[in-house]
């Protein structure tokens, strides 16, 4: 019941293949990934996107290096060295490849079995830490909801069936749901090209809107629940994800609706105090101004163009992780899911 | 100091020819209209937009069927009907092809000169009303402010200056504003494309952002003004205007800013008494998915597409018209304005 019908990373017989996320949803293309160094480019140009599917991608990447570096562990070193600087922000990313580094003594060659075991396992623990969230977050959801999320976090970024987009799909199996909406995302169009996309296929009838349009739909349609990932979220419960996030928050407050954040352990930053330690990247204004057909703005005009917003823990009714849910006050719940751990 | 640098509708020896919209900013052409039903077709096909440009346009489009049609008065009503409903939300439409109508008394034909002088009345109106928007709305724009506006409200939707644009480039000259941002304006992207190409024909440095990003900017960077037009306003000061209007007005409470919206008389209708009466026209899905680059949505996937919302008067600080500012509450002060009119 809680498969999924998604899926963007096989690994098989030593041979990686990822699914091409720049050309969906036009095309659904398979991109054979012959080498780490094939995977490097594939993760710098954003065919594989999403911090948990980046880390799986990396962690295979690292059994093809063991294969064709053999005995030279240097040149394996090197492989993995590159891997991680394909994205520098990603935090999976390095937490993966340095657990493949771990499970190599001498030869990479030698240990191809134990390299091979490791990648499956941590593509396993993924697959189940989604699962556990997408139970604990749908069962959260009262029958004849509607639900509205933002960006893409379903099985296009994950090793499984996702996040926030994971405890959606379950929900609608399980009957809960009246009505699924998804923001398009500026200005990658992530919810358009992706989550539309991946709704479509697990057979979950859903409408696209631009971020604009939320306010009006919740002020006149009854929205239930606004579920979102995160891209962190620190020791009080502040949240940094997807820009348009805060302004679902803010607008879920004030029209009725309940926020439900779905993020595995990984993602929480217990050393952090709160979001106003979080930087937020800015981005070239050239990625908003193409949609405009148009790759320079016209002369003295320039963009505000942030990937990331911060949405304060008060307007966070619940956060969901594999270790079940947890509602405000978020301080102390947060350090205690790591308690034993 | 207050001429507009930018024009979009031309009417000269009763040949009418508007900039067409759809085209910028990556090219200026200039489209013919011969007949009503090309005037129809471009209100409809969005060549010219803006409530009061689009006033104008049918103004002037009652001319050139009072050519086409002669002496045959229910040929020119037909017209006139087929105008209305090119578009069904902006109230200025209706009031401009009523007056025109007004203007005949029975041939058309014979009132052609009648109709020439009428349709320039409304076009010089609109200028001067404008220009006083923009007097009357700068005035409440403190030294220093960081402004945002939404869609676009300049010379390319009016007959003039403006009517929300007019005010924040008239405050620019007046060295009143340290920073204007303007947004993109999902799904037609008026913003990106018509403001920002606006704003840099006047001269005035500005930075565009995507809907999502606006709560950030206003958790991070101080907003004093929110400043936007409407396509209609009700007896009791609620404000029909485009989607997103109504998020920016929440996040403003939320975080400080002020909400000013101008609008001139002709856009406000206080036989409505609240929002509650306004018809929100929905529009096709494929105008959300032409962004991603797809004609058609994946099976099963719809859209939500709203082209208005609607603002609660209670969100809003002060409505700008041509006969000065006025703040809440604004009812009995929006019917006073056509006190004597």
């Amino acid at each position: 019941m809680s498969a999924a019908r998604v899926e963007s990373i096989r690994f098989a017989d030593d041979r990686l293949d990822l699914l091409d996320q720049r050309r969906l949803p036009a095309e659904e293309r398979w991109l054979p990934i012959e080498s780490a160094a094939d995977a490097t480019a594939a993760i710098r140009d954003l065919v594989v996107r999403g911090a948990p599917a980046i880390g799986i991608t990396a962690a295979y990447a690292c059994v093809l290096a063991a294969r064709h570096r053999g005995d030279d562990r240097a040149a394996w070193d090197a492989d993995l060295d590159a891997l991680v600087a394909a994205r520098p922000t990603a935090v999976n990313l390095r937490w993966a490849v340095e657990r493949m580094r771990r499970a190599v003594e001498g030869s990479p060659g030698a240990a191809l079995e134990a390299l091979r075991a490791e990648a499956r396992r941590l593509h396993r623990e993924d697959r189940s830490a989604n699962e556990a969230m997408a139970q604990h977050g749908a069962g959260r959801i009262e029958a004849g909801s509607t639900v509205l999320t933002h960006c893409n976090t379903g099985s296009l970024a994950t090793g499984g069936t996702g996040t926030a987009l994971g405890v959606i799909v379950r929900a609608w199996r399980e009957q809960r749901l009246k009505r699924v909406l998804a923001c398009e995302t500026r200005p990658w169009l992530q919810g358009l090209r992706l989550t539309a996309w991946e709704l479509a296929r697990e057979g979950v009838p859903a409408e696209v809107l631009v971020e604009g349009a939320a306010a009006g739909l919740m002020q006149r349609e009854r929205v239930d629940w606004v579920i979102t990932g995160a891209d962190r979220i620190t020791a009080n419960g502040d949240v940094a994800n997807k820009v348009g996030t805060l302004m679902l928050a803010v607008l879920a407050r004030r029209f009725g609706a309940r926020m439900m954040v779905v993020a595995p352990l990984s993602t929480l930053d217990p050393q952090t105090p709160d979001g106003a330690g979080i930087e937020i990247e800015q981005r070239e204004a050239s990625e908003i101004w193409r949609a405009a057909g148009v790759e320079a703005p016209p002369p003295g005009v320039d963009a505000w163009n942030p990937v990331f917003d911060v949405t304060p823990a008060e307007l966070i009714d619940c956060i969901v992780t594999e270790k079940g849910v947890i509602e405000p006050p978020f301080d102390g719940r947060i350090r205690g899911l790591f308690d034993g751990a």
